[in-house]
């Protein structure tokens, strides 16, 4: 599994440290289904002020849809998604955008306006916004620029998934 | 100008839009001297909360020594520098590095702890830190993920510069 993300970052030319390899983290969601719903996280750095990660998501692989509340009397995480390489269509709330050039996998998913995102392209999204995000056929690579992250705290629309 | 810092881009893997590349941004920090002391910036995104730019260096160019202080009465920026491409040779405060590898350009430099940092390699400075950093002989492409930047706010050791 590590080599097969450490393929994605070689490929989009990210240079990580061995200890970076070594700390990649693979969330399944608890749906046990990684290779639809899933993605592949190496975080550069999270304090109580900024975060920064590199996503990676496989062909096709959904992160499913989430949000990230207010915690602790501050606002949520505001986030902007930056695509280094393939492609990713990312899901926001507002009107549903027609003829939408992917599915969601199994689940439960409400929001269906449609940014697409190549390499280059980014969208920031305001605190507590329902998203997700689905990789083109080859897969994605995708820079997260943040305020704190705290994974235990975002609301996911499907109550099976844990985080 | 473009074109030499677009190059830095493309060596480094890193994929910007034309609308990107029009906004690149040059700062000689007022001292007109830009091939031994300035920077070439691409700001991602830099809201209230925080902030991701792209630094170019050229070869041995330096970033003069500065410190972000407290501003309206929240902390100071903090932020992290990842070097993607190249050399950087990174100073901050701290017990003064025997024989270090670079020497500061013309000006005022008072801080002299190395930090050598190589494509993989990042370090995080606290608020309120004097640093400055100079890159090695082929020059250096950093991401610099931190809190929101007000380059209006930055105090520089030598009082001629103006940001």
């Amino acid at each position: 599994m590590t080599d097969r993300i450490a393929e994605f970052f070689r490929k989009a030319g990210i240079v990580i440290t061995d200890a970076e390899r070594a700390s990649l983290e693979v969330a399944d969601f608890g749906l046990n289904d990684l290779e639809n719903t899933g993605l592949e996280i190496l975080t550069y750095v999270n304090t109580a002020r900024c975060c920064a990660k590199e996503l990676v998501l496989f062909p096709r692989q959904t992160c499913p849809e989430h949000r990230h509340p207010p915690v602790g009397g501050g606002e949520g995480k505001e986030e902007t998604f930056r695509c280094r390489w393939g492609k990713v269509y990312l899901f926001v709330e507002g009107e549903e955008t027609p003829h939408r050039a992917v599915e969601p996998p199994e689940g439960v998913y409400t929001v269906f306006r449609q940014i697409e995102l190549n390499p280059g392209d980014q969208y920031t999204l305001p605190p507590n916004t329902k998203h997700w995000f689905q990789a083109g056929g080859d897969g994605a690579v995708i820079s997260e620029f943040s305020t704190q992250s705290r994974d235990d705290a975002d609301i996911f629309t499907d109550r099976r998934i844990i985080r």
